[in-house]
């Protein structure tokens, strides 16, 4: 007889009933009297575990009483259907097999756990209710997106990981190296000698995919990267980690608008494929982790996404009468009380503010007319605060080159991205949306530490 | 009106004809005489591109007869449908938009380029049609594994990048650094002080996601991880790159036989979604890169995989006659060639061999009851050799516990490891994918090199 997920049990009971079954998994929890006992069983597959109602009439009944729990077992029983009951269904066992007996001392016990003291044990924090929603949650939400994106014809690239140039043009990166850390050849001036290193010369890793991108989008139109990206921010905040996931659209021939829509268009797919294929997690973020998380997700699902400049948004900052703990002024970039204040209390949704000055973006951003702002756009949504930043790319070879010039960038590095304009640029726009920060929005969850399976942060490199 | 896509031409033709369109793209081919000409337009979103008749009622009509190849167009036009002709239809333009002139210098005339040229350009050679099928695959690849999993119930684990352990227990890694290379902060033992690095520690790239994966799966089951991996190897050859993707399920509760199943059930997913959706690329490589191809793609679809223990397959090869470059015996690893001349001459399909000399595999498969081998299987696979590597883990924690000792690794390194065994571990298995791999084998490209968008290898890390 095959195994049954628990999962198939749930979701297509009236198939199982008065049938045997034969399911394996860890007891989550487990008690007995003298001739018979319930184990409360988990195999992963589904969010809620299984009844098993076991007695003595097998013959380790007495070693089964005794499990820890956290073993696993393989159970073969009978299924059966109770409808009036608080679980729908339980096992009878007919024969129960140890996989594997666990310990006394496994750290998992009844007893509520700090997300702090979990994170101390992260290889084991999945098999808890939280963490188990939490990683559901995130594969969805990341399968999500790739539905999306190849739905709409947009071509996956795997931008490289490994890098000779810095694209946001500001430091904070790892570097990479074989190089003996013990023994570093040196050059004639007495610096480390960076040829002699593996890819002969000084590489680092990513911290953004768009140029590779963008080179893809001259060749495919529509194209998507999904990959980690990195940032050596010694920043010990709830919401940096220096290892990350980013998603970067980008799409030729679309102005700044077309990939607002794109944008607004992807958030409310992923909402609506999480709460479809992951209604009993939601509904337990729902019930206890943020109150009004269900609410906040629909109102989002079905808001038209408002938008608003810069310059609006900061007079409307000023107008608002509130106390800010940063100034609010034209020039300044947005803090996260800003951004939240926006979406939170001015317009109830998500938002986005497009039009900022340059002297606070990017250099690959596009120079609007007024030579004073580019076309960028960040999306703010309530309860996080920016979600997603994006831009239409300066495609005007000449005002790129005077650009990079200006900012003094190395422009060996740049060559080929500028021969992206020489040769048939267009305009094109595209943006990037953090995955943890989107994981965060749709779970509740506050601290980025816990929407990552093994999270990596300033003197934090376990597992 | 909407931008309309090329591939929408093709795919719904009926929905266009006598219908206005408005399409965008690159110039691929252009000719003219004095009053009218042809341009071969492609937006990317397809294959193959549109034809475009333009004559001088347009009033930049010498303007466009005199663009290079690769400038971007936007054209409004007729659609004419032609079902006689060689093109089934072609665009009458009555508006043409220059978005982008390009440059008579532009690299990608019609020549024939070699490979090895495109590598250097590796910014435009999407825009062939090679890349364009390569790149196309590529991403529908990734995407049908994806679905292939989440289909099947699998949680998608993003394990880390930056790793503090060396999972197979073999060197070869790229250290991950924020000291100053210039200027390295030393302990009292004149060594550098790592305990002062970004991490705390010394910390590299990870060379494979399997232990994390293996902690997921004893809470989900059934999971994968899909990410880069990286080998700092120094081997200049057409399949090895420092930087590459992996795919690694990991499934509790099953065995060898199990997860063979799993590998050769997602295989020929691939290959039929692969086959399903990019018709054009594939009869393309079938023409261009590799004759036969699809006739090798389609008998792996339909086949059921052999399977043959190591023992066996080393027999079989000493009974072959054949002159080997490299000995075969027991005990030796299989070479290239080995593993091509099994699948390819012996049982002319893909094979799993199975159940390894335990001496030349990895610490963490499981131990048989022969105590000299162990519960290990490699898909082999025609073209390519070694497709996936995969195995049972050790789940017993003192068998694993005294060959970590064994092999005199850090057990520091291991304690979480250990503790999935002592806490209700149970028999697992997984493999692992190499993705370039997988790509190579469905396109028949022959060097890693011109399957992946940016590639890093010894000396490169270009772009």
């Amino acid at each position: 007889m095959k195994q049954t997920l628990v999962k198939d049990l749930y979701r297509n009971t009236e198939n199982y009933i008065d049938q045997q079954v034969r399911i394996s998994g860890w007891i989550r929890t487990i008690r007995d009297s003298k001739t018979f006992g319930f184990i409360e069983i988990n195999d992963g597959s589904f969010f809620k575990g299984v009844q098993i109602v076991f007695d003595d009439s097998l013959e380790n009944y007495k070693e089964i009483a005794k499990l820890p729990i956290s073993s696993s077992l393989k159970v073969e029983g009978d299924f059966i259907y109770t409808p009036q009951a608080k679980q729908p269904f339980e096992i009878k066992a007919t024969n129960i097999e140890i996989a594997g007996t666990s310990n006394v001392d496994y750290p998992l016990q009844k007893k509520r756990h700090t997300f702090e003291y979990l994170r101390t044990i992260a290889h084991l924090r999945p098999r808890t209710n939280t963490f188990a929603a939490v990683f559901r949650v995130r594969s969805l939400a990341a399968y999500a997106i790739h539905r999306f994106f190849q739905e709409n014809g947009f071509v996956y690239v795997h931008s490289p990981i490994i890098t000779g140039s810095d694209t946001e043009g500001a430091g904070e990166m790892f570097r990479v190296t074989t190089l003996d850390m013990d023994n570093l050849p040196k050059n004639e001036q007495g610096q480390t000698d960076n040829t002699q290193d593996f890819f002969g010369k000084e590489t680092n890793l990513t911290v953004s995919g768009q140029l590779s991108a963008e080179a893809f989008a001259l060749a495919f139109r529509n194209v998507y990267t999904f990959g980690p990206t990195f940032r050596a921010e010694n920043s010990n905040t709830a919401r940096h980690a220096a290892e990350f996931w980013m998603i970067e659209p980008e799409v030729a021939f679309a102005e700044l608008p077309d990939i607002m829509d794109l944008a607004e268009e992807m958030v409310k797919y992923v909402i609506g494929y999480v709460l479809e294929n992951a209604p009993e997690e939601m509904t337990f973020f729902n019930s206890f982790v943020e109150k009004g998380l269900l609410d906040r997700l629909q109102n989002a699902h079905n808001a038209q996404f408002a938008r608003v400049t810069y310059t609006e948004a900061i007079e409307l900052l000023k107008q608002s009468g509130e106390n800010f703990a940063y100034p609010v002024e034209w020039g300044l970039d947005l803090q996260t009380e800003h951004e939240r204040y926006l979406c939170e209390k001015v317009f109830k949704k998500p938002v986005f503010v497009t039009d900022y000055p340059k002297e606070i973006k990017a250099f690959y951003m596009r120079l609007n007319e007024d030579h004073k702002t580019v076309a960028a756009t960040d999306l703010l949504v309530p309860g996080i605060g920016e979600l997603i930043g994006g831009s239409q790319r300066e495609e005007r070879e000449d005002v790129l080159a005077a650009k990079i010039k200006e900012l003094n960038m190395n422009e060996d590095d740049y060559w080929w991205y500028l021969e992206l304009r020489k040769y048939g640029g267009t305009k094109h726009s595209g943006y990037g949306l953090g995955f943890e920060r989107l994981i965060m929005y749709l779970t509740g969850m506050t601290n980025i530490r816990d929407v990552i399976p093994f999270p990596r942060t300033p003197g934090n490199a376990e597992f």
